[in-house]
């Protein structure tokens, strides 16, 4: 009974925005094949997608041959548009909304799905929670570490971190255009990689000293990628905490009692990082997360939780139970 | 026996640059006291000091006092001035070794010394590195995490890297000019705490996919604060590099067998930190640091060593020997 938290969404075509503000960064669908399509943005090829991404059936297949038991979804986190008008971005949102639900329909016995709300705008973001449950019957929000540049903890996006918390939705973190892109060497393909890992680090911090996490407590917030390189910021963060007095004066407890009631998925790719995560965190924190159906997945994400030298009651947890929580979802 | 590899030098006071260019963007020290001062930069205090930073005979009382036997000791970071022209670079870094040789003679076993060369001039850094040697008797040089925002592991690097290899220098990896001052929120405090960690991950990353631990296997080099981020960066990395063919057509080995030979300080601040650190690296590449004599430092270096669950010889490994190795002293 595995439920994997981190899986993605895109649908098998996009709207026609051509006639908004924004051009060509718009994405649109370059069909190659029956089963796959490549996804441009500005011209270029963003990400070539196979069927995986928006076909139930296909993606049934594929869980019952991992023994996944249930997928929580949310889309491409590309797809979350921030960059455009917030009303077009919400009728781009409304749409993606609409195929993932009809996704979800066909087996809700085993999805659950986010979305994703016009960020750039933290008002209409507000108001529109409530449609995003009751309309299309999504469980929470996927969260960008920053939006357009601006760090996720700024305090801009407390009216919808105020409604997500009384809303009761679930937020999902993901990084999207990272930090220090001219500060790595090599191929383009280190960027997934690389920044990811420097970006979600920033953001999860930002939800921190921002103050987001001591102003909205009962916030259920998981954080992809096992919280990138935010595992390593954080104790010399408490230790700067305890060592400079103005850090004190803005958060009134140590910066390790708002991580700890963060979950983290498990997508690190590596038994000692998730060791590691575990004696950090405490079990109760942690996800099962695989990247599906993208071409950095952990094809097989059971067996690295699989390997913890844990009892088989607090994997139990991980694997299902800890994800329900987060969800709101009643076991 | 504990060497602590990671101090930092500050000399009593500046030479008068203010005829080159540059302007008052040039250190200069405003003295506060018979004992302490004000490095100031660009009009700003960039940094408050005490004779800490320049006097031997009370850093060895502190080291005295800590059971610390012998100090590595290397430029406070900013004194690079790598963003001068870089025969200016040149004369200020000539005086800050001057002074920093004048305080190692004092007690020459209890010091050893770390210089700073003119990164901006990869060329002119490769020729000074045997007057570092000979003139000053220092063992090495630290090195930015990145050049006036080129990442170290760049090519432009390359002249610099095969001439400390060939010279057997040790070269010390410290962040200066962190990535993502605008992606943090709180205090400017955070920027040595937070930046830090992302930068030298960063930085470490690029020595990396930059292929400068491929050209040159035989580089002596040690990284500050524990690697920062780089841990976390680097199952991530070693995963995209078994995924992502461009990244295997750039480095011949897993970016693990690169990063295996990298010393790191033990500048941790948390216990599970560096046992992940020992299991991930192996107790042979751990060194230890305090960053002496800064506000943030571990007052006292030894005891996070000393709590390790490791046999004893293997920490006096980390106590002294890996050190020497790291400097490339006869022991």
């Amino acid at each position: 009974m595995i439920i994997d938290m981190h899986t993605h969404f895109v649908p098998s075509y996009f709207p026609d925005m051509s006639g908004r503000g924004g051009g060509n960064r718009w994405p649109t669908m370059d069909e190659i094949s029956d089963t796959s399509s490549n996804v441009m943005i500005s011209g270029k090829v963003f990400r070539a997608v196979t069927e995986q991404s928006w076909c139930a059936k296909r993606r049934l297949e594929d869980m019952d041959q991992e023994g996944i038991d249930k997928q929580v979804i949310s889309p491409m986190p590309v797809l979350s548009s921030y960059w455009f008008e917030s009303k077009d971005t919400l009728a781009f949102s409304d749409f993606i909304h609409g195929q993932l639900a009809e996704l979800i329909q066909t087996s809700p016995d085993r999805f659950y799905g986010l979305g994703t709300v016009p960020l750039q705008d933290p008002e209409l973001s507000a108001s529109y929670i409530p449609r995003l449950k009751r309309e299309f019957g999504l469980l929470g929000v996927q969260i960008g570490t920053n939006v357009n540049g601006r760090p996720i903890g700024d305090p801009f996006f407390n009216p919808f971190f105020e409604a997500a918390e009384s809303e009761g939705v679930a937020l999902f973190l993901h990084p999207l255009q990272p930090i220090g892109q001219d500060r790595v060497v090599g191929p383009p393909s280190l960027q997934p990689v690389v920044n990811f890992q420097l970006e979600t680090g920033a953001g999860v911090t930002s939800l921190i000293t921002g103050g987001v996490l001591e102003k909205y407590p009962n916030l259920r917030i998981a954080v992809s990628h096992g919280g990138g390189s935010f595992f390593s910021i954080l104790p010399r963060l408490v230790h700067g905490w305890n060592v400079f007095e103005n850090l004190q004066s803005t958060l009134s407890k140590s910066p390790m009692e708002y991580a700890a009631k963060l979950y983290y998925d498990s997508l690190v790719y590596d038994d000692l990082t998730l060791q590691h995560l575990v004696k950090t965190f405490g079990y109760k924190q942690l996800l099962v997360g695989s990247d599906y159906p993208f071409i950095i997945m952990d094809k097989s994400p059971g067996r690295i939780v699989e390997r913890l030298d844990l009892p088989s009651d607090q994997k139990k947890e991980i694997f299902r139970n800890n994800s329900l929580k987060f969800l709101g979802v009643a076991e």
